[in-house]
């Protein structure tokens, strides 16, 4: 894939995630559903949903909304040193209203800064204790002086609702496929803007998949609280029909591809992760259960147990601007980054989709040469593709399913759907 | 095994060998029953069988009975270049009738080389597509003329049988052992009429086993279409009686010995030849089942799926000379060669006679020292026979058979044998 | 741990076996009651027990009792070259009365010397043939004129017992814990009187724990025999409630430290085991069944099978120093050795007690930080405890072990006691 060669698709998500970019997304408010609003513009069939702040969900409650009118800090002089307006990640998540006057010591005490990325904003919440603060670059707090500072927060902090977003896919049948994909972060490109533009392309790409055999549930939340609380009110149908899935973050930028396992990592969806990437990028980063941090956390906690992996870019916490005003669409996520990201997940929903177990309908070798698809002429070579459907032969015993044939072929799964149709045609197996 | 050190049966095989070189096997014809007849010399029990054209088995038909009385070509001045009486491998595999004039452009259209050894005759065969073809070397074909050429094959294609050797050996018990080998090959040495010489000096060995636990079937047959149809006609007792064996080719030059899985790669079979070969060369070459291409192809087929490896010396497809005309008596086949492969097979045979799952008939350490089987003195040192008595007697939980006892002691399972039977002779084990 | 810094428990210990070093211990005699009644001054509950001589015990039989007065060599001057009294090594254990004249070459025959260490005394038995004889280092040997010897040994073999020690301790439930120590070796301190000293000291400390779970039991026992009249006579209780144990032989000297796994080695004192060294000491000795050489060899045999595994400092037969004079308080064992293999033991049997299969009682993650569990304030960072106690609750299904969950995290399990009692108590999870 060289600069030529971006897939469109690329340059089609990074287009809607410039239109996404400015919403001061969090757990909740109106800014989330504006961006549910839109991204309803590519898909219909999503509908908005909304739980009650004070909602008890398992050990959580839902909590109140919260909306961001201005906020900014003043100098003595009356300029803007700070200002939410111009990027929403100076200020904390969640801060209470407040409008006060202090000294530079009293102010310092409310504002964050990363020692380890000097000229980047730092991204800090804390939605479930009462504060307010501000984050700034580590080389602008060194430049304030010590002076008076006027401080305006115009955020509200009422009962309201947490919304999410939801598209159900009716397949041939009932079994589904689960994609989450997590909008509580204000203008952070790679996490998890990305995210959101991609699974939105994915699910029309899944409404237009023909012959589709599963059914889909791909939902848009908040992180930890919003997968909580779908958790809490579909766990029961959740367990019965979800067979693999994907939580969707950080498919923006272009330096990697990563798969963070499932709690087990023995699932359908961490076969198909490993399976699809080692066939993309054999150095594709394989993240352990250590390194999870998202949705993950909920999806596989003890007795939930749903069978989620994560097909990742370069994964959250271990990039430089993770979590940094850095983590933007112009240095980290790209058209290039996101249409790989796109197309990995693609990739491995298709082979969920074709995953099989081939079972010969014959005893022995079939003979190829007489249906015309081998060589009647006996000679020491054999080519590519013959070799394997000499495999799928070997090996369709009805116990090995399509994918690991396709691994212990070292080939990628997508090399076998064209094969296994001729095969079915020609009644040498049946799936 | 120096040259001086050649066991006598190296010779008595590789003789063997000389006097069937010329016949012209192939998967039907006069020469397969004269090499049987031949065999039958070594083993009295092998009964010769045959099978009519046309019947089917499985996916496959029988084909027609293919004879030879003569073929060749002559250029324009009369001279054969090629002379099917000089070697039976210019002759492609059940090339049809034909009396012809032909230009050198004509003729080339049926003339097969190995552009990878010019100096070699390749072997082509054509048994299920009715065409006509010589082979010869790249080096004589660039000398040829362009003038006419007379081409002759005097072959019939009729109805008739395929012929397949079987010999029977009962033993205590009904359960068997599977011995396969192929002769559909004409004047080629390692692949595989070493299998074939090997195969019936085993068969005479095996006749001859005092205490035989087993019965054994041992198989002659055309490679892909006999095994297919002798597991046509006995697929069921074979998946009730058979619980081991190995399909015996390419055991006769000296450069390697190898070892090819069945298709589970777990049976008996397989751990029996993996713990015979690594005790006999260290270094022996572990192919895969993706190195298959003999008749295990046939006997791991999935829903037939028996024990059945193979132990070679150079694999088939794996030695330059494989498939041509140097595949001979002397470039690559040789007495030390074949003592090695018919060693090999024997011990891997005995392996599976002797194997069993020792029960220790004490508890606690027995007290081997009364019994004069252990040094009455307590000082440091222990001696090598010793320490396999004791590692035989803290194995022997019933559970762990005695190939795994070897394993485990890194010790070939034959020196075993001997303590096994003076541990039973003491009562302190049973098996 | 430096010099200064070596717990007082290695000095207790250390200066006990000082006291018990001169005992002539073997498998039966006064010398092992007398350091059994020793015992008894750290263990209260410490009972000694006897079988009788002639007793049989599955394949063996009690033998008579030994006991020696007196034994020396003397030289034609009447020099004593050898005397018992001063170094009980120098005489064969076992060794039948004498008192002879012998020449040079008579003498000889009855003396052992080791090769290898030409200035130790080599330790030598004869338990089960009658016999008698001296071991001398190879350099006296050598020194020793062509004349006439005087040898004296006033032994006594007769019927009479074979002593053991018994310690019961009573716990929550029936299920047993079982140390094993032998005390048959005279003058030899890694093996086995650092055993015997360190296991009193164990039994001291399991006596005064707190909350103790599971019961104890714990023995002093000759090698071999010991262990054999021990399950001959327990084996059936033992079977029934033993879940772990120790056999707990050179736990003494400060080189390194080692794990003998059980004949199976995947039971719950091998794992424990193995964690406990693994986070003492990276570097540990993984030996293997190979390596047996103790009452594991009982323990474990088939049909007896108890969980018991050894943890060691430097294993029998693996030092230098071994069965000769130089196994001694000043060349092998050491305070700091002691203190060290003490402390293995403990954090060993600590972990037994405290495993325990910790299950959530919150679906999804708890909400840590309304407890005071975990920082309100999301940023980059999480503390290295905080990542335990979440690695904890991940993994808390019912089916990790506590111990499963401490390797899991790449920490040792004594970090996790602290939080399970939090996290009980905070009703998160149950166990």
């Amino acid at each position: 894939m060289d600069a030529n060669n971006i897939p469109k698709i690329g340059y089609r998500i990074y287009n809607l995630a410039k239109k996404l970019w400015h919403y001061n997304r969090s757990i909740t408010g109106i800014d989330n559903r504006k961006t549910l609003k839109h991204l309803q513009g590519i898909s219909k069939k999503l509908k908005i949903k909304s739980i009650k702040s004070g909602k008890k969900v398992f050990d959580w409650v839902v909590p109140d909304e919260w909306n961001v009118k201005d906020a900014w800090i003043k100098d003595a002089k009356g300029n803007k040193i700070i200002d939410f307006k111009k990027n929403n990640v100076h200020l904390m998540g969640y801060s209470i209203p407040k409008k006060c006057d202090l000294t530079f010591e009293e102010l310092k005490k409310n504002i964050f800064v990363d020692h380890e990325r000097p000229n980047a904003i730092p991204y800090i919440t804390s939605y479930y204790k009462k504060r307010w603060g501000f984050s700034m670059s580590l080389n602008q707090l060194k430049k304030l002086k010590k002076q008076k500072y006027k401080v305006f927060i115009n955020s509200s902090l009422k009962p309201g609702v947490l919304n999410y977003g939801e598209i159900l896919i009716k397949g041939k049948i009932k079994k589904e496929i689960l994609l989450s994909t997590y909008m509580c972060h204000p203008s952070l490109a790679n996490d998890n803007l990305s995210g959101i533009v991609t699974t939105i392309y994915l699910a029309k790409w899944i409404e237009e998949l023909k012959d589709r055999k599963y059914s889909y549930r791909i939902i848009f939340i908040p992180e930890t609280i919003g997968s909580i609380a779908y958790l809490s009110k579909h766990f029961k149908e959740l367990k019965k029909n979800i067979i693999g899935g994907f939580n969707i973050t950080c498919v923006g930028d272009n330096r990697a591809y990563s798969y963070l396992p499932s709690r087990s990592g023995n699932t359908l969806s961490d076969k198909v992760a490993k399976h699809v990437l080692n066939n993309i990028d054999k150095k594709f980063v394989r993240l352990t259960w250590f390194n999870r941090g998202s949705d993950e956390r909920q999806y596989c906690s003890p007795g939930i147990d749903l069978p989620i992996a994560s097909i990742m870019r370069t994964a959250f916490a271990r990039y430089p601007e993770y979590h940094t005003s850095d983590d933007n669409l112009k240095k980290v996520v790209s058209p290039k980054g996101l249409a790989g990201g796109y197309n990995a997940i693609k990739l491995a929903i298709e082979a969920i989709e074709k995953n099989c177990y081939p079972k010969a309908k014959i005893m022995c070798m079939p003979q190829l040469g007489k249906r015309g698809l081998y060589t009647t002429l006996g000679t020491k070579k054999q080519n590519h593709n013959t070799r394997l459907m000499m495999n799928i032969l070997t090996y369709a015993d009805g116990k090995n399913s399509l994918i690991d044939i396709a691994e212990k072929s070292h080939r990628p799964i997508w090399d076998t759907y064209k094969i296994i149709e001729i095969l079915i045609k020609e009644k040498i197996i049946s799936i």
